[in-house]
């Protein structure tokens, strides 16, 4: 296990959260999945926001983090980067942090699910948790209403069957 | 550790792997990083086939099996669909994997590259690696040639400064 990095000194990591909540409650209002993710530089500049479109695009792969990272544009080095995401990133999005180097996660929350939280600070990679009640109280209210559409999006089978 | 799950039976997986290999043939032929890689069903229908796009799109999360992935749009149940690929998948798209469920992967060859298979047979998923020598050769010559664009690709800083 190596030792986490160190989240860059003098963030406001509050207001870094604005931004991908900001997306979060686009998706809302856009009938999607209120999932949002920006990456930022140390310095906290924006390189790429975004969030989750699997209703908006009919794209599975539209995770809110690798939306973020696509919007980023090709980086030569993330290991100083930031990606900030109003909900734990599921594996498919750990994964992504873990293969690009990327040095430090912010995560609103983690109440509504869990992801690969503890395997990417095993792994060195700075995690933050804010446990953010705006971001908690949108998806836990989210998923009780759209539990089948929920479960498409973590890949979880069930009988549900109000897929949007 | 789970029992690895089964390949569904009767499938010629020199054939499935044709389609993973022809995308990444026109993936060289564009300029790109030639990785292909094609989701089928457990009757070995193909539901979506990609390749990696980074170059050709400018698309740092357009991995072979992202792209494949994404061509096959909303599906619901993935534990009989069988991911085949070029090249052994990175922690990205081994974190796909994880999250939606695949219940198999066939892999090309893991000479040029070792990513998440071990990790994804430790938790069931049939891992099938057919040391295909198309594949090998295809990938060993393009690293070789363009070892900065393939560290890119990977998320491993460099000073090569080959960037296509």
């Amino acid at each position: 296990m190596s030792s986490p990095a160190d989240l860059p000194s003098g963030l406001d990591l509050s207001h870094l959260m604005d931004t991908a909540y900001r997306q979060a409650r686009s998706g809302l209002e856009e009938g999607g999945i209120p999932i949002g993710a920006a990456l930022f530089a140390a310095d906290g500049t924006l390189l790429g926001e975004g969030r989750n479109r699997r209703v908006q695009q009919d794209d599975p792969s539209a995770h809110a983090e690798t939306d973020a990272f696509r919007a980023a544009g090709r980086q030569r080095d993330y290991s100083s980067t930031i990606m900030v995401t109003t909900l734990a990133p599921c594996w498919y999005c750990s994964g992504l942090i873990r293969q690009f180097g990327i040095g430090s996660v912010v995560i609103g929350e983690n109440r509504s699910f869990q992801g690969g939280e503890d395997w990417l600070a095993d792994l060195g990679v700075s995690v933050t948790i804010l446990d953010d009640e705006r971001c908690t109280a949108m998806m836990s209210k989210f998923i009780a209403a759209n539990p089948g559409l929920w479960n498409e999006d973590i890949g979880v089978v069930d009988d549900e069957g109000d897929r949007a």
